[in-house]
């Protein structure tokens, strides 16, 4: 009846207030705390330490404590029990949050006239296309990707998505395999990446794939979402495609390496929009309350939902 | 089979352009190229010169080719014919985009990034409450409002609206008169206004109105969005509110004097977001597309749709 919680670079005290509330009877241990490593059913993991889930002979399941398992496979010593995704509507939404925001900023100009206030200039004419002229492309259609699929097409984008094995998502052209990738980039303007981080899917976001993007938009150039993973992108790639106008714009929420060194040019690029990997975060409130539906459910004696397929990786 | 083509401040030739290409055989003429009076069938309008419709014997109807029609009755010399609304729906979609991209803007605290990213700040840890927290009140629940209302709510938002007159719009909550009014702006952290300007709404978003707004959100204060008329809103007010915190911050796409006069001290407030009166701009060809079908269905025999109220004024 205890719970490990593994994490790295967060603030430990809203989690383990959460996980008091909603498990109570458990105790909740850190790697630091641990005692009887025995009586370990569950470990929670953030960026764990390597190592740390090692040696936990009662181990029922690994959770990921945010979007994304990528960085629980860092650890060579991972034990071979179940791993969770998390699956959860509130971090689904605030994505979506993140992706029509941005995806609305490049449609209407934001950053021009945000300029244009600065210097105090009134000029109504500009060029304005709708966002029904607008061809948006998603990578990865999964919870993330279908969600925000389904609210780009209600705000009236032309949306197309794309995912590894064929999916179906209303309202929205779906592609698939490598064949369907060149064909929805075709007709791509904006490209939003939610894919997972995989071997395959590592610097998917590179110069070649930026080269097969729509060329005949209304935005003056393809433009890049990325909130999926940093690993997805070759920044380098990234600042050529802007400066030779292969790409007309990003907004970018991960990176290579986060946070994003001070030395980095997408910070002062000026058609780079950045957020601090926040696009979508974890609550604790929000996923702790996940988690412990699934171990009631697990030992009520259902099937944990969302097991990560250690094959793909996702 | 004449049709007038009365308007100021805009440049006719696109509109002269659509109007030859989808009303093939009439004569498109102006207050300056208007020959035979009784040849007039129809008059378009925005903001005409006051008396280019008088002395117009067979004209049947006025079109007005923006979204509001306050601007028509600017002229005591109307002549007694139906006015004609624009119920478009590229018009209402980007309205929409407009508003849905100002609701995120605030939510997202997007300038605050952007001043972070500016300063190369990389602070992930800021509190950031997802749409279902924040409570948007949307003034006028016509074509426009009712269709924001609905992308707000997609989005995630916890979306109300108000009308003078009961109305019924899926999945928001609704109120209507004066007590209705009071009951709303308690519950609204975002305040949109998209009403007609009547004489009843003129200055209604005024010092009375704001303080009425909730003082409980997540945002740190009211939020004031007007892509309506510029003669709803009191600028002395909103820019007073700003500074006691009785509104935290504004989006005005539209003003009492414009282009907005380079002394106004809006142009340079830190938390106010100015755009130059186009969050929903007419586009010749989907509005004369709109007109030409009425002008059709009109002379097939069926009745003319969105007619104005003149009792109203909407």
């Amino acid at each position: 009846m205890t719970i490990l919680l593994a994490v790295s670079g967060w603030d430990l005290q809203p989690w383990l207030a959460r996980l008091h509330a909603l498990l109570p009877g458990r105790e909740i241990v850190t790697p630091e705390t641990i005692g009887d490593r025995a009586a370990v059913d569950y470990a929670l993991s953030w960026r764990h330490p390597s190592g740390a889930l090692a040696d936990l002979p009662n181990l029922k399941a690994i959770f990921s404590l945010g979007a994304g398992v990528d960085h629980v496979f860092h650890d060579s010593g991972l034990p071979d029990v179940p791993i969770v995704r998390v699956v959860d509507a509130d971090l689904r939404d605030r994505m979506s949050e993140w992706v029509v925001l941005h995806a609305l900023i490049h449609l209407r100009q934001q950053r021009m006239y945000d300029w244009q206030q600065d210097q105090q200039i009134w000029d109504e004419d500009i060029d304005q296309p709708a966002a029904a002229d607008i061809r948006v492309g998603i990578l990865g259609l999964g919870a993330l990707g279908a969600d925000a699929a389904r609210k780009l097409a209600t705000i009236g984008f032309d949306v197309a998505g794309w995912s590894r094995s064929p999916r179906d998502v209303e309202t929205i052209a779906c592609f698939h395999g490598a064949d369907g990738l060149e064909a929805m980039l075709a007709r791509t303007d904006i490209l939003v990446a939610l894919l997972p981080l995989t071997p395959q899917t590592r610097g998917i976001l590179n110069a070649a794939l930026f080269a097969k993007l729509a060329t005949d938009g209304r935005l003056g150039g393809p433009i890049l979402l990325n909130a999926g993973r940093g690993g997805l992108q070759v920044e380098a790639d990234i600042l050529a495609a802007l400066d030779t106008g292969v790409l007309k714009a990003a907004s970018l929420d991960v990176f290579e390496v986060e946070p994003l060194p001070k030395a980095s040019p997408l910070w002062r690029h000026p058609r780079v929009t950045i957020s601090p990997h926040n696009a979508a975060v974890s609550t604790p409130d929000a996923i702790v309350r996940y988690i412990a539906d699934q171990i009631a459910a697990y030992e009520r004696g259902e099937k944990l939902r969302n097991v990560v397929d250690r094959a793909t990786g996702y």
